[in-house]
């Protein structure tokens, strides 16, 4: 074997066949892919020499027989996925089928800045590993999400207006001066919009993820892909002028966003205008568990503030599914009646004839597995496999 | 080489660099592919063999050497490219380097059917063949934009409002009855925002074209691909409900649609109400061009109208460019000054940082140039090209 480029990405084309953890055998392979049965052969031993797949025994066998079929082999390698809030964080290690194998969460406060944020990680992650009998050579990823916009290319957070001190901050390189893999980092309403598609709706390749909570975004998956933009700022629909916006001011700066009108605090300022005493989240979501009315009628016009932003979404990139996440989507149907009640009313009919608009399945998980996706579908890819198996 | 799927494969991938028509050395090969040079020698010669690459002459030789560089062979086939309007349609001839080699344009009626219709372009298409001298076996795909929703899977209109009789007819299944060719069928306005991107936008991944004439339509590119969502439907923000909208019926059914209020017939019919002869798109640029004072404000009004739909679209998908194009964008600045007046000012500043809105550059070249990029990009991919070298 000379052909040693062409080998790897050989052995990588046979093992993105391999990696959805279905047992297959050599002739099934063969079949697959076209390939000859002696090639087949020997991509298979390559791959199980890394590691990366394991042979399944046959379960009708009766013994005697060596084994037949081939699966991914999860356990090869962990990742380590952090979800990074303004004030709670969650890390955690996955295996390669993106199974969370140990996770813990914390209070933090990301305006420490990014030394005091990115050592928790790290620390905590060490632990977690050590918890499962691993070490950072068992590392092949990181994924993290962060609450801001991020430069996808480089991993830098980009102008992210609750992240102080994060700037352009080298989150990847600081890292990797650790553990030296690949780091990949993202905005948080991406990641989650990762996790809602893996855990609710692994067939769905048009996903639109919205996250009311603090703040109001949304992840946006087109085509089976993550889309990010152009300058990684797509689904930043918190700061759209909305009708009843009016000179309603916005933290952003602006006045009458989407936002200043349908987030958390907004509907907890609504409430107290009326003379309910409510100020954060968890406020109005326990007035509206308790049936307050006046909360139930402020959530529901949120979810028509929200809905009339989503119809635009909607008619632009024809979703097939609207997740509706983060701490506020815990008031359940009467935020996402209002949205649909808009949506429904107001979009071109072929673009809702299949739409769903659901309350999100993965609630606080998300982030944390999108994360974990975002680190094992890097470390499994067709590229990164191929340059591996080339160096081996 | 009993390997043949692998060869063609790797016969696939050595193509998809020499595709930019770029020409190259067989070592400049090896060296960006990593593979052997002997390998690299077989593959060349087998793309030579089946006329997809040529010989480049050296320009500094001075005779007596072989030729030493390669490039993608524009003339080895042709695709034929349509863009079929509501009264009017376009047929042309393309290379494999997507340049038009033969086009004609004729007024038709698409309410005569896809039997008329298609018999149209069928032997407007052999007639452009004959006078380029190439014949049926010479096509390589055929490519069309149609103005409706189609199954991009299928290519089967859906549903489209304005094509009587289209719904769900098998427009490549008809054209294969005569030329077994692959056939790709997409919204017109999807072909536009291809052939927009080609001609003037190459090196953008995240463009939106919008365009504006009796009706409203965008087709969005994220990412580099074609958006086309769920049911084939993205991009139509004709029916997104607008602030001014009130009940102002629309085609549709429903009320306060932006295109009831800032579409070509929409303008005219405003133009009336206040005493100005209008009726059609040409009456309305007419005006304009004149300098009257009511039709300009009419124009910047409803660039405000459709500037208000694009606010939530710049959030949601961060392009780097929009390009307003249709008949309505021949009016100019006016239209586009007050789409810049609304989204400037009510986007996120991230979002529009980096934005420009501009006239499309294409004009109506640019849903036949993107049919021809459809077929092109088909004939010329990956999996097409290494399904032909296997079973050459």
């Amino acid at each position: 074997m000379t052909d040693s480029p062409s080998l790897a990405s050989g052995v990588s084309e046979l093992f993105q066949l391999l990696r959805d953890g279905v047992p297959r055998t050599r002739a099934e392979l063969a079949k697959s892919t076209g390939l000859a049965r002696s090639t087949i052969a020997a991509r298979v031993d390559e791959l199980m020499r890394m590691g990366l797949i394991t042979a399944v025994a046959d379960k009708v066998s009766t013994g005697g027989r060596p084994p037949s079929q081939f699966a991914l082999n999860p356990a090869a390698r962990v990742v380590i996925a952090a979800d990074l809030g303004a004030s709670h964080a969650t890390v955690a290690i996955a295996d390669l089928a993106g199974t969370i194998l140990a996770e813990s969460s914390e209070p933090i406060d990301i305006a420490d800045g990014p030394d005091a944020v990115l050592s928790w990680l790290l620390d905590g992650a060490r632990r977690l590993l050590a918890q499962v009998g691993r070490d950072d050579p068992a590392v092949a990823a990181i994924g993290i999400g962060v609450p801001g916009p991020v430069e996808h290319s480089s991993g830098k957070p980009s102008t992210p207006p609750i992240m102080p001190g994060w700037d352009g901050f080298d989150i990847p390189g600081w890292l990797q001066a650790h553990i030296p893999v690949p780091v990949l980092v993202d905005n948080d309403v991406n990641t989650m919009a990762l996790g809602e598609r893996a855990t609710a709706w692994p067939s769905v390749d048009n996903l639109l993820f919205v996250k009311i909570a603090t703040g109001i975004g949304a992840g946006l998956i087109s085509d089976g892909h993550l889309q990010r933009g152009a300058q990684g700022v797509a689904g930043d629909i918190g700061h759209v002028h909305i009708a009843r916006g009016g000179d309603v001011p916005c933290t952003c700066g602006n006045r009458g966003c989407l936002e200043a009108l349908a987030s958390g605090p907004a509907i907890a300022r609504t409430l107290r205008a009326t003379g309910v005493e409510a100020h954060t989240v968890n406020d109005v979501v326990d007035l509206v568990k308790h049936g307050n009315v006046d909360a139930i009628q402020a959530v529901r016009q949120a979810g028509r503030d929200i809905g009339e932003v989503l119809t635009t979404c909607v008619s632009l990139v024809n979703p097939s599914v609207i997740a509706i996440g983060g701490s506020m989507a815990r008031v359940g149907e009467h935020l996402i009646a209002g949205v649909r009640e808009v949506v429904y009313s107001r979009s071109a009919p072929l673009a809702t004839a299949h739409l769903s608009i659901v309350q999100s399945a993965t609630g606080a998980e998300a982030g944390v597995l999108g994360a974990s996706i975002l680190a094992v579908e890097h470390a499994l890819s067709r590229d990164v496999l191929a340059a591996g198996v080339a160096t081996v």
